[in-house]
């Protein structure tokens, strides 16, 4: 047995007040409770450093980008290592012909998009915290976003991967070419495995030309059943939207709350619908009102320039805003098969009310991926609006959503929040298989420990 | 120990001269020196049969489609089983909604595009051979073809499977709906494990709205210099095209010894450009042929029709019969960084002449994935022109693509014929973690032993 070798002193991180912040997510609920080291890598041999470190000392070690997790997947470990990668935020290379960037795993997502910008590229995947999550954090839960719809998720825009696995040992998975089919595909593997088998210190992403700004539609809906209708015609469309957003009528009034976005009060819902289609964003937009006003919307406005298009975004921006003046939650991330859309907000709305709980339901319409938020008040020591009953509705709802055929996880991830499921979706085989994964790539357990594959 | 369950004589094939067609699939030299047990699969349950004997009997399983890999994946194994899977060839569903297909491995890419396009959908990947793969032939080498430029590969296309793992279990991987993070991405992993690690049963495909006709341009160019300048600014407009295809001299020249296709005599190379995009496709190849001719394009036709633009493909689609008619090859699939695509044709050609082995080089070239083909004379012994001088420039062409920062496959997968590179392209640390992964789904090692892995 070799001696363990020591953390590099420099990148550790002390003060109390610092280390707080980097304690928790932004999950519910998150805390720690007992004291961790917190190593700012610098570059790859800190992580590699830490690694060998957690191996001989049976260390555990967190992953760490910019805490924008909302599943708890990143949250500190009492005695363990919290390993943040924010330091690694370079973009070292676009390369316009072949269609990539290589960058460090905390690069912020804007930044990449940024980057690419400038030689009129685009990295795609865009999730709300695009201003401040870091790309190793996307690659971690194989993040989504808004242009889901058209453009896919993380793991579509990623070719190839730097990794430390567990034992310290750096590999690099995937390719730069446009195709390769050399051996399994680990970088796929990667995606989205939550911290749990290796530690992103490099990132291949793929680039795509800078669509032109977007056009958008709003349509007001007075029923699920027409909402449901309206996204289920624009799926059928031959032009896939750039985005088909959609908020439900407690939403509304929680973003109406906070300025006059010209949502109705009586209203159900509100979608969203966007073209960036070169050069035919116009008809697309006309086109999709077509669409709506068939299938049953209330009202519509539809807008002919790209600043007009961003002022009828104006509401949709203030989402987060307004729900976190609400107050403290419990948010879901469910997908479900796009014609029980209506069916899962409505479920939403019930499972809320059975337990006294505010309910509010918006996401990403045309994915069939929903983001129902319980309120809770932290006063109310049980029953109705308490706590308690908030978790109890979130977790109806994932039974509720995994019933209609749906995921308990679109792109949050699975962290500490959803493991208890995990296996009700996946199956005993499959889980087991992916706990043997887990156990091949970390024999010790030192990555992310207790996370994913144990409720 | 329980015994060993009976295979399944209904599905067993004894006829040898049937059999003789499934001994080998197309790659060149393909054999099967000695006898095997040939199972045609009829559904899930031979498929669980199949494995729970080899398992209990220690017996290799070669999972096989219509052969039509060129890579040595699914040749028979002397005293083994070839596990057929044709016979699951049944499309079971088209959820145009959700945008997917679910149908067994067995099904024909046409097929599953025919049945696509009955809805207004299409399934994007076009191997070469789509007429006769099969979509678990598809997923098993991870398939790619001429759409790729614009769609992808068919890992971009597939969402979810059923497989069979070597213990005779049954997993479903991934989902149906368009997102989904539930633990770790095994679909990924099982797509282009060219069966070592599970026999998949079933297949969920992603299906996108159908594209329009394309229109096509036609270059000639007179310089290597000048079709590798074409391409990078092919690469670097806007609208990406949805294929772009390049044939060498050589090529050329067997391509009019069919017929006249209108290829010059002593032009370089040929480059096939097309686009499909809605409303623009006229605009987009007008504009293509202003790109072809600032790069240096000695000759140009454009295509106004899909008619027209079909005709000018016409001499591409001889290619395939063009080359066969030339005799044995050894056959590349290189995928090399496009700015090196005109160094890594001259490289093939220079390798070529060094052996005394004639050379032509085609394929995909806005991937910079490559299909030199090595001819030689079955009957020279050795020597210049022998098929010994043809493998020795097969194997130093595999070594510069490397040295380019390519992949010793883009499409075809590693098999047998490629596997002693393999950890010279992804490293011994990746190799060993790959050969890990295998271990663990397949500990006895009946599922396809001693391919991609081992050299």
């Amino acid at each position: 047995m070799t001696m363990a070798p020591e953390l590099p002193t420099a990148a550790i991180v002390t003060d109390p007040d610092i280390k707080a912040g980097y304690a928790v997510d932004s999950s519910l609920g998150a805390h720690c409770d007992g004291d961790f080291t917190l190593v700012r890598a610098r570059d790859l041999d800190d992580v590699v450093t830490v690694l060998r470190h957690a191996q001989a000392t049976r260390t555990p070690v967190v992953p760490q980008g910019a805490r924008t997790g909302l599943a708890g997947g990143s949250v500190a470990i009492p005695g363990g290592i919290v390993l943040n990668l924010e330091g690694l935020d370079t973009v070292t290379e676009i390369d316009p012909i072949e269609g990539i960037a290589v960058c460090g795993p905390g690069t912020i997502n804007a930044d990449l998009k940024a980057a690419a910008a400038q030689q009129g590229l685009w990295y795609a995947p865009d999730p709300a915290s695009s201003g401040s999550c870091t790309i190793g954090g996307n690659v971690a839960t194989n993040a989504g976003g808004l242009c889901c719809v058209k453009y896919g998720v993380t793991a579509d825009h990623i070719r190839g991967l730097q990794v430390v696995l567990a034992s310290g040992e750096v590999i690099t998975t995937g390719r730069r070419t446009s195709k390769g089919v050399a051996g399994l595909d680990l970088t796929g593997l990667f995606v989205g495995s939550e911290g749990t088998l290796g530690v992103v210190t490099e990132v291949v992403a793929r680039l795509i030309p800078r669509p032109e700004p977007p056009l958008t539609a709003l349509a007001i809906f007075d029923s699920m059943a027409a909402l449901t209708r309206a996204i289920v015609a624009l799926r059928l469309e031959p032009h896939r939207p750039s985005l088909i957003e959609v908020l439900d009528s407690p939403t509304m009034a929680a973003i109406q709350a906070l300025g006059d976005y010209g949502y109705p009060a009586e209203a159900t819902a509100v979608l969203l619908v966007q073209s960036d289609r070169a050069g035919h964003a116009t008809e697309d937009i006309a086109r999709y009102a077509q669409v709506l006003e068939a299938a049953g919307a209330s009202d519509l406005a539809t807008a002919d320039d790209p600043q007009e298009a961003e002022l009828l975004m104006g509401g949709r921006r203030m989402l987060n805003p307004g729900l976190e003046a609400k107050g403290p939650r419990f948010l879901e991330d469910i997908c479900v098969p796009i014609v029980r859309l209506g069916d899962l907000i409505e479920a939403a709305h019930r499972v809320g009310a059975a337990h006294g709980i505010e309910v509010t339901t918006s996401g990403h319409g045309g994915d069939g991926n929903l983001h129902p938020s319980f309120f809770f008040d932290p006063e109310v020591p049980g029953g109705p609006g308490s706590r308690a009953a908030a978790e109890a509705a979130f977790g109806e709802l994932v039974t509720i959503a995994l019933a209609m055929g749906g995921t308990i996880s679109g792109e949050h991830g699975i962290g500490t929040l959803k493991a208890r499921w995990l296996e009700q979706e996946v199956g005993a085989a499959s889980l087991q298989r992916q706990r043997d994964l887990k156990h091949l790539f970390d024999p010790t357990e030192i990555l992310n420990p207790g996370r994913v594959y144990w409720s």
